[in-house]
């Protein structure tokens, strides 16, 4: 189980979000409270878009809270739309090919879940992602296999669709081959204009997911736990939902993972 | 604060220590629980001595739970004298450089505690490094400036009164220009032959320090915190000690630190 | 392409290969003669035998002339079987879980060369490990997926055969859907009793391989280049020749690469 | 010695210093033509202003070439003024602390050079810190003592007359304690409004210093080496100088370095 912080509207500086709020994401990476494991060092990333369409990318395999490179660049540099991640491994290595988010042309990925006994179907969930999208696998995580994956499905066109599609199939191989729970996901991605993010499980313990709108900053924070203990006004979105956001309205709907045909 | 352990007996294989027992030196990195950081993630390091005076030295900047490196050398590489560490900062950067052990000749040494308000006094500290030792100096923590300072004052001689007297003069300057706790201390230190270890604090809260004998494996286990829950015969060094491990005997001394006369 | 140095024989320090000859591995790591990079910069790794089955295996990103871990590491450790390889990336990333050589269970392996064109044709030549060693596929290189492919082809049983077969199929794949060079390949690999090595190529210009037993030392170095400009005796081995190692003894066969069959 | 390049002007993307053009500092880190280390592959470092008055700062150990996260981030921030460095280790250990640039407040500082024998006298350079700096030295680089000492002596005040204090001292030292060639230095620093460049030696042998202004560009790149061969239009700075950039204007004066009645 990994952390994870999203943010949408007026520009702001990363570290407006990744270290400065009471529970910040770097504060998470030491003692997060709403997840199993409490220490998240085995990598992190942070992605952000700026002028251009493809994002920048910022990933390395210490702990978030002792990397003075991650302190400068947060500091200094400033976005309209941005992520960032802490991670704690479930097993795969800590390398910066695994570290999220992970990024292929303008789209933007990260994740925070499980998948059930991946390492059994890593070559099947492997055989998923399409040929033109697999010189972009460069690590070995279940994670950049459901976005490349979600990317052949038609992210582009369909991102709810996609991702449930993709997340569909690796559920079909987790029930057939994996093993329980089978799957637990909260991810964010994005486009650079749009954000979205999805909260789901194959039982009834999805990962958390919240948001909330800040009038002062004019721009919208998602996240894997909420980034000040005495904010009361984070919105916890439900299990099996699909949230876009864009600008600063919030569009809801079901995820609906149809796994049992697949799996048939 | 962070955690270590030592061995001294018939070789071993390093991972007999560091990483193998239900309390190993690695699962203390996750979640010791005899100090008040529980996550040492700031860096690790090993010393091992072999067929050459000069102990081999490994240290990196990720946490030690998660390196590959590390889980293969301490698989291959046996030892019957070796020193291990997790480090969890209380300021200075992680960088190889600021990991322990440290290592001058045939001199290896770890620490874990803490010198009040060190960064105000400093500069002072490493000018009680000798010039011809001063050229060791290569990061900035004040671990490498008391070992540093103790070569200086004897090690080779006296190797109690030699950190003693180092101790007092740190002491000395925590309690004009720092704050307190002034020292607070365990540490090893080893010139290949002999292991060495201290417990000590200028307040009534030393670290903890520990030793065991074990006949089936015919050596000694000197450590931060046991490294299983269920053995009972554990021997808590008492404050204010000063051990001598050599073969299997153990020789005790007081650890007199002498700061007052220096403070004046 | 790459550089390596293998050694066989009565226990040596690594750094007698790896640092102290006047062309050393790390020497040629800043200026190498005989190929086409004379920098090799993007990663190290060696891999050495002791007492247990397993290798002992160390790799990191940095150049090797400036690691102090790789210094400290092949002046301590002494073995009578041992690789070491220094990385000219041809694309791949700089990871650790690209750097060679790769090990499973007791086997070692390292590979200088490249296949023409990989990157359009790298699922299909993953496609060809088998599911049992899939797990072990970490990076994303030629090297590791030859590997393992030559794994599943029963390099147990027949190591000639095995990489050759494996040699084939990714020789097929580079003509049929690839670029010239085809295939340019020197390797070694090991079970911790023979060392295997061979030079191949698809075309006239396969990357040079040369072997030299020293009497004073008892042993023998495999390499991609001699070791020290002036001693003369450095063995040259022909293209498309298998060499197998064992004790003082070199038993020499032809590597023949069947690729024609399958690429019809 | 090491290679580096600066710009100031019209903010654009780092990569149009840092890696688009044809001898780009990236490539030059392969392959520098116009000093004695082609390789410069030990650390690199890039600070950039933006909306704060603190630079950014972005160092690491690995080749500038196989960088992804530098790749990213030159693609993606923008910046009116900036440093990067590619380094060549004159001895000193490859460590981020000990990468250019080094900044403290709104102070950046890159180098390019050697002091004779600094090992023999670096803590007497040291000794030449004031107070106040002394907590920002964080490495063993004379570079950095330098830096730190030219703070003291007044950089703020007296860019010019402060580097050149600070130069002579240095130099005072190397001629008293150190070995020839005593000082060979090209720097670059800035205070976040104004760059500053100087070349100097206290031999005949400064290292190259070029600037060019581009009228497309609207911006000044000040480099240790041209980043195009066939612009004819750089401007070699003369050894002994000391250049002030500031919008399109370079203010020159003398580079006077007084070591003599230092050294007496």
């Amino acid at each position: 189980m990994c952390r994870w912080a999203a943010y949408l509207g007026k520009p702001i500086y990363l570290e407006d979000i990744v270290s400065r709020p009471g529970h910040s994401l770097i504060r998470q990476s030491h003692g997060a409270t709403r997840c199993a494991t409490s220490v998240n060092a085995d990598g992190f990333g942070i992605a952000w878009y700026g002028d251009r369409d493809e994002p920048g990318l910022y990933r390395d395999v210490m702990p978030a809270w002792s990397d003075p490179n991650l302190r400068s660049l947060t500091a200094t540099v400033k976005s309209h739309l941005f992520m960032a991640h802490v991670r704690a491994s479930t097993g795969t290595a800590t390398s910066r090919n695994n570290c999220h988010p992970f990024a292929v042309g303008k789209w933007s990925f990260m994740h925070n879940g499980q998948f059930g006994g991946y390492d059994s179907w890593r070559r099947s969930a492997e055989l998923l992602i399409p040929d033109d999208a697999y010189r972009h696998r460069k690590g070995a995580t279940d994670s950049e296999a459901l976005f490349l994956c979600a990317l052949g499905e038609g992210l582009q066109q369909d991102p709810c669709g996609a991702l449930a599609r993709a997340t569909a199939r690796f559920e079909a191989l987790a029930r057939r081959r994996g093993t329980a729970p089978h799957v637990r996901l909260t991810c964010a991605f994005s486009d650079g204009v749009r954000l979205y993010a999805v909260r789901y499980a194959s039982d009834d313990q999805a990962p958390t997911l919240y948001h909330r709108w800040s009038a002062t900053r004019g721009g919208r924070a998602v996240v894997s736990e909420p980034l000040e203990s005495d904010e009361l006004d984070w919105f916890e979105v439900p299990p099996g939902t699909f949230c876009t956001f864009e600008g600063e309205s919030v569009t809801i709907a079901p995820f609906v993972v149809q796994s049992d045909r697949l799996a048939a």
